[in-house]
């Protein structure tokens, strides 16, 4: 039996070589790759081009069959079947002989990254591009070139899907990823992965929490599915995670809420500081993912997003050095091993209250050293700062910050407590 | 034409001669010459000796025409015309030989700086006295000495003077600056000089806020002009600032108010992070001029004091040493610029929201890159950041301190939005 | 006339050689002697065997006569007589020959530190046990020996003493201390010493407040006494605190409330950071004493820990080095005066509001220095600023925390403001 870390890697792998983009095949085909690996149901959701969401309007679908451009030998001196970011996502489609000075108005490049090819994009203003490497393009020789794009833009939909899983209460948490980026590993693939295990490590809880998956086209994406679902979403969700990055075996990093004051801020960071206590905190000036819907005015749910490098930060993002050598099995294990940590502490996280005045006696219930010497209760100083803490003001990552003890070992204690009789707790 | 720098630096030329004390002729022509300065009314307000005003009484009219000390061969070793700092303010007159001791024990000198005159006045108490430099004290040979005082104090008035420039709310700004201090530059001349200028920035816009700037004797002026106005101004006044020791090229500095919690902090401290990042602040513990009434208890208002090198600080301070050549043109001009922005920052402060959900569409109204690649968005990251904050709990200067941008800067951001009909905004 | 110290010193000298547990004999003669210390009346409390107090049941009594090991040759290797440390609190009667092996079973030590007894104590579960030195214990020689104790368990009672100083109001300020630890100077004479002196000074005094003093066994004592007080305690206690570890001469030390928010933290973080500024400070999660009690869920009250050297912290602590030599005339006093100061600070403790708008006038007050030259107001900054601070929102060790003046000069201020009728002052 494989490990998670394993079967993500495996996923990104599948999902690694498909021509995503904000709407089209590449998406259709991603969710039903993913779908396939997830033991709950996902709903596929079909919005036509042009219809209204919020401030914005769904764009046409754009279908790509082929691209290049050869010179005058018939040498394909790129090539979309060998690397999907050669043409710009949404470029329009092209069949023109020019020379060497009006092809470079079509490419685009990654001056300061010399060697590797850009990811770019134009989906609200047509256009044709392709892209190379700067180093590619110096070398060009003058002649004629062959400009070929074989897409189109037509009415269509925008796709994405969608994972409820039905907990004790309609209190949600919901994750966010995205599928529109063509091959990029870390900056696309890692998200959906992650998803799809967490679909399934939630599948097997008895969960308190409803959970909720989203697997969206970037920006358009939330803002579509925003617009359909912003009231339920914003009774229910207590906490909700953008999950982006979080392949690679770098750095840990969160990416706070606007005023990182959510339950999802709290939880996020509490675990990272026992898990990884060097992780990197971004405030929500560094935001760039769906997280900037999630909280946008008039949205204001409480979302942060969490990566292992931050998107935009680490040199191979939105290039094609963005690729499966920069995810690891080990870092997609140690973003799961995050995450389910954060669901623990969540399905445990009540406002906890000692039911009994004064401290409880401890040594008749066996919790308590019997003999009395100095040094004696350094054991149980957990149990006693909890139940110091539990006085119905704190929950229990408060109290976790507070007498600096990780949640896992308060479930524990607040289980004990419980059994015993002497815990009230409130959501 | 002239910068303000010149026409601030030459008005407080034509005021440093004159000998002003908190009453008399010196407050008078004082008034007059700036009001001849200033492109709006000034109305001249007089008080009679006696009055009560809280609890403290407006004193007599204090009136000198001449004094001096002179040697036994009519040398005079001091004179008042030479320097009005050679007489304590409301000296009471005298005409009387004395042999050296006795001189004594009429003469104040600033023992730690002996080469200058200090500054002395004894209001309160009726005494007679004079003042000059530590080391003319000690070279005064034994002999006769004639005290000359030719003054009078009598039942007259106080006096103030007040300009009000109608805004298009009843909101106010507070600009108080004082007119008491004899031959001072720094101390004296430059605060009225400052807030002349403003009178007539402030005469040229069209102002949301109704700006009041008050001319008065410090402490006693201030507390003669709250009982007769403190309950209108504490309806109206939303932030006020004292001027004084205004003209120097040094740093600049902050008094606070007295729980530093006011709109006048924010925006002062706001302006010059950026105008000047090196700016001291000092707390309230430090105040020193009519900042101390306005935040007395009852009158609670928000106010804090703006200076160049504090009073108080500097060495020059209170000595014949704060002379003309302590001001200059930059100085002044350094002060201006500060305070027009303060100006512009609060005409602009609201409480700004944009009224779409999720982020608006910035591409289709010309606001956005077309072409998204690594690092496009640089450029607009300010107007992102204040769409994110414009969420109706942050006023524009609270925006600029989150997303550190200058105001300056929000601005225009802010009214190419407003034009665009995404904004509300609350005063 | 003895010193303060010197008479807490010798009364924790007759306190030492008692042995002291949470119940029986010792107990009660340490009441009796400190009832013979005070100028109060001690109120005497039993509460039964058995008796249930929250979540505890008041033990049986102990009682012990006799208790030593010998050797083959009757030569006693401990005796009870000589260290009352020497038998574990509560242990059960023994008479029996056994080997080294088996002795061993019952020899408690201190490992890390092989040259003290420690103090062990088994309250809640029935054995027997000895203590001695970890040297001594390795020096035994194989043989027989003969374990002796006689004591008995049986219902009995628990015993407590209260002293309360009725005062003004009914808002009271808590003392607590323990008296149920055998031959320990620091850990447990210290504390009863310094509140029966403090007893004295309050009933010398008109106070305001009533004081309450309590003389209980640590933890079941302060359980019981809560059990029988909370509600009239839990509306009247507006600060208290409990005294241990007061009589050493070396740092002070404050054990935080649970939140670090109530007015005895304030006032004991105050008067100490101009007594001593290099005080510590513990927080909560260091508690030990009962300070624990106080704090718990459902009882709260306003309740810090005060020491010299904290327990726990001091390498004598529990063990038979914390004689009479770790504790001295000096240390008592510093604790003495750090106490009266609380006391004097709280009784003064109202919230000030200057009943004059503006700043009073203070020179026809005399208060004010009637000729006004740079640097002539520093001497009375103080008054001054008092009068800023003195707006209703601050009480006096706000306004001392504000201004960084200490309250003894601030109640002089506020007296003379008060007989001057310019001061309103609330609860």
């Amino acid at each position: 039996m494989n490990t998670e870390g394993e079967r993500m890697y495996k996923l990104a792998e599948k999902l690694f070589p498909i021509c995503r983009s904000i709407t089209g095949e590449g998406v259709v085909k991603t969710l039903s790759i993913i779908s396939d690996c997830i033991t709950a149901e996902m709903t596929i959701h079909h919005v036509p081009s042009g219809t209204q969401v919020f401030d914005w309007t769904v764009p046409k679908e754009w279908k790509i069959r082929q691209a290049y451009i050869e010179d005058e030998n018939n040498h394909r001196i790129i090539d979309f079947e060998k690397n999907n970011l050669h043409v710009i996502g949404y470029s329009l489609p092209v069949d023109k002989w020019v020379d060497l000075d009006e092809l470079k108005e079509y490419i685009y490049t990654q001056k300061d990254q010399p060697d590797v090819i850009p990811y770019v994009t134009s989906y609200y203003k047509e256009r044709i591009g392709f892209c190379m490497s700067e180093n590619q393009k110096n070398s060009l020789k003058e002649g004629k070139y062959h400009m070929y794009v074989d897409s189109e833009l037509f009415d269509g939909s925008l796709t994405y899907g969608e994972v409820v899983i039905k907990g004790r209460t309609q209190d949600e948490i919901l994750f966010s990823t995205y599928v529109c980026h063509p091959s990029m590993a870390d900056n696309e693939c890692s998200g959906p992965s992650l998803a799809a295990e967490l679909i399934n490590y939630v599948s097997k809880r008895d969960n308190r929490y409803t959970y909720r998956f989203v697997f969206i086209p970037e920006t358009i994406g939330s803002i579509t599915y925003l617009s359909r679902n912003l009231e339920y979403l914003k009774e229910h969700v207590k906490a909700g995670f953008v999950l982006s990055c979080v392949g690679d075996d770098r750095e840990y990093s969160v990416i706070e809420s606007k005023y990182a004051d959510t339950l999802a801020d709290k939880v996020l960071k509490n675990i990272l500081s026992y898990h990884a206590p060097q992780y990197k905190t971004y405030s929500f000036l560094q935001r760039g993912s769906d997280e900037r819907q999630y909280n946008a005015v008039g949205v204001e749910l409480p979302v942060v997003a969490f990566c292992r490098s931050k998107y935009g930060e680490y040199p191979e993002y939105h290039t094609s050095a963005d690729d499966m050598t920069l995810v690891s099995e080990k870092g997609f294990q140690g973003s799961f091993d995050v995450m389910t940590q954060v669901i623990e502490a969540l399905e445990h996280n009540y406002y906890y209250r000692i039911n009994i005045i004064c401290e409880p006696q401890l040594g008749k219930r066996g919790l308590y050293p019997t003999i009395s010497q100095k040094g004696s209760y350094d054991a149980i100083m957990a149990l006693r700062d909890f139940i110091a803490y539990a006085d119905g003001k704190n929950d229990l990552i408060d109290i976790s910050n507070i007498i600096n003890v990780p949640v896992r070992e308060l479930c524990t204690i607040a289980d004990q407590l419980d059994n015993g009789g002497m815990l009230d707790k409130k959501r």
